[in-house]
């Protein structure tokens, strides 16, 4: 490998650097000042990819990759949240940038990640399903922790994201979250983690 | 004035109120977490657009309009930095968004202030100059104070910046700013607060 | 003008910076420790200031410089909120300071920033009246949005201070603004940003 | 799927929620007070696995996984960094707390991960060696990036850890980047991301 | 004193020092995420112990010490919650950080701090006893203050802990707290500061 | 005790935890953000008064005590940084605060902190020059820390504040810590913490 392939990869790496600085703008939106990073919300897709592509029987290989890279244009972009979109073409303007992020990886990795990309825009496939309900499941339990760390309007503001959940394990893991409190049960001994009632 | 006329000025109202939490995404390119808020940029911009103003001998009613709303819109489309820039296009967004923002706003305020923007964005009249100055000139000192604080790069990151100054006094404050250094001298009982050697 | 001038022009512009960093100290009192800057409110103040001028149809200029210029001396003396008013004589020291502050500005602006600060302090010309309702609204609507984000004593906090407000137009903006729900509605596609019910 | 285990899947990630509060605080060792979160590093971490894997020809999906769980005993034990792993037995903590988070899972789920724990404390497969490499190039490149920042002694504090990467493509990117500088040139329209001199 | 003396005393400031960094990781499980620091929390507890030894009518200086260094420990260890105290033995990991962080003290202070450490581990002296319920009562105020900043499961969080206080004075303290409200009367000019109603 | 006794201590208890919210004004002049509470500052204000306190045999008692209430004044007034100083009157408002602060106090704290707060107010006494030091010292450190964590200009912040040391043993710690780093040796298995060359 050349070291001009090695620097293109440490600059991707740097991108993926970037996303520990960039907020979460949709929680500035609800009143959150303080929110979490692109990186700390990404990280949670790939884990709750990881679960539901277990859940439903599917090779959690592709759901992992498209979980991960999924939200990597923000670092250019930065993120855009729902009311941006009423003005900003999201998706025209992620492929663009998504095509030159990976434009000098080296072949392996370009390729792959290309076909990745696609894929999950397209949305047809089983992964790419399955990746997009670990997304706005993400979000839906994170407001579901807002709400419990006092605010209030956290249900309101994502009142309509649990239709747009297909798989039957995002919509039953949903349907449990929304009853948990999410205080650390283990803390008082109990068996179970958060509390279901 | 209506009921619904004073719910739109108050809508307006918390639009402002949202540039309280939306922070300048550029600065987290160069490496700085925990960067000023759009509404913090803005202030300033005010201030420094008044202070153009007065030196150009220019009226600064429309110059402190037009510093006091320029980032208006970024409340529904978050801050696109320059990065962003390369695939969106900023201009066209913002003027949508302009557009909503005022368009139910009575009708004194909805004339004066698309007047404004349109003056603004054709970047003809002294006025406009001086409130597109301003915003550079805020953005260069801040990157001067940021250096102070240890980023190493924040020059370079600026270094184009100073070349779209277009009136002499953005000009000549530039020139005597990036020799200064931003502690308070007042601190140790010196004539002057900046230290300009 | 000369390089000593301008040198006093940008530290005039390093104090508006200072308010960058200055914290709103009386949120603190109410436990919110993430509180924002005095140029964050500084900022919504002079907006505010502008939407109740148009709305009492007085011409806006003073009240823009009025709350643009209110709080600059908290760059030397930082945030005094109402409790240690008891014990501080502010008006006292914030005269004192701002004096100093315009001391050696060019005579123009000077001379207009200091006239503008008398007729502040005087509080009898339409335009105080209105840059000093624009300061306690925006407390007010940020305590309610305050509010909105958990912090339940915020309104019991703030109660006296509405009894302050002497335009009709801060007063029916205060009492839409009670009622309302300052989550930006626009995110549902409803045809209001805010929710007043 | 029962209820009960949908509730311990949701603990799963409740845990993994946790990591978006937990600090990294090896680097307030050095004076960063602003640090990012575990699940921060740990996003960066999964990416540079998948890096580092492609450029070795091995599998990525283990390494993924690897990466992608590591630090989630942190959520119960918070981080510790180097210094306090003088008087606690970290690995052993470790071990005893990921075996409780994964007891409870369904029973494909838990299978896989305890391996995959086992295989990386082994550290002797492809895998684990390339996991482990991630971890340590994330740290060092994080390290990097903050010097930029101004912590000047960011050097010094990882001295050491370059000696600790094992695979060739860990070392070259780390040769590269040592020298680079991780301001984003793109930024100034040249062709590569960092700038590599 | 030897130069090397001094360096050792020093050493121990910066330890000190480090407490000005580390966060209260407690609170992060209850969904705190800009929680105070240890010192923040010290800096109370000796307050709280000296009240409390003048109530029970005890010399206060042992109280004093006893408070200040109580934590000292977490400069080398990070803050260990309750959860971690699962999986790690607390206590002994403490012990043997305190003898190291006194072991070169001058033989003035080891000897004071060592006797002072060894007397609140055995929790047998009046002293050792109010020193203890003054870390409680700290955190149950605490708790009692994020309840009013809006997170709703603070109370449920601590609910354990007020049975652990053994003096009468903390706990006729926490009886009267528990049902104030903790934001600032006097700032409405009631004679009192907290409310209890 | 009467009920109305403890709610007066519960009231100076809510007072100490203002001190965790109240930010030091002073590094933000410097350019310092993210600065440190009021609480972090004495906590480790008693930290140094005990060690000085111990080198100049002095009884640690009462240097304990003022270094501890030195600061709660400020839980009323803010941080009155240096520049503040030239405009109002810090001692005469402080010494009002605290007079209030107490005086509802039961008898035997009230009279123990009023003699307290005079003996330092005066500076005669070796115990009111040693927690005056501390408090000085406490400042340089920091100020030591921040050069360390890239803020430039720190050193020439405090350049005047060695000069009001007085007592030979905080006199002799500074000389050695100016030339330290404080970045923890320990990291790297050496046999003292800071580094003193």
């Amino acid at each position: 490998m050349s070291k001009r392939e090695e620097a293109h990869l440490l600059n991707f790496i740097a991108e993926a650097g970037m996303l520990k600085r960039v907020k979460r703008s949709g929680w500035w939106v609800l009143g959150i000042k303080n929110s979490e990073t692109v990186a700390d919300h990404s990280f949670r897709c790939v884990v709750i990819g990881y679960i539901i592509a277990k859940m439903e029987k599917v090779e959690p290989y592709k759901v992992l990759l498209m979980t991960l890279f999924n939200d990597i244009p923000e670092a250019r972009l930065n993120d855009l949240h729902k009311m941006s979109q009423r003005y900003i073409k999201l998706h025209e303007a992620e492929d663009k940038v998504f095509k030159e992020q990976i434009s000098r990886l080296s072949k392996g990795i370009k390729g792959e990640l290309a076909a990745m990309h696609q894929e999950y825009r397209r949305g047809v496939s089983s992964e790419s399903i399955i990746a997009r309900d670990a997304d706005i499941l993400e979000c839906l339990i994170q407001a579901k922790e807002y709400e419990e760390h006092g605010f209030k309007e956290a249900f309101r503001f994502m009142k309509k994201a649990p239709k747009f959940l297909r798989t039957k394990s995002a919509k039953k893991l949903w349907n449990t979250a929304k009853k948990a409190i999410f205080v650390f049960s283990v803390y008082f001994n109990s068996s179970s983690f958060i509390n279901i009632g």
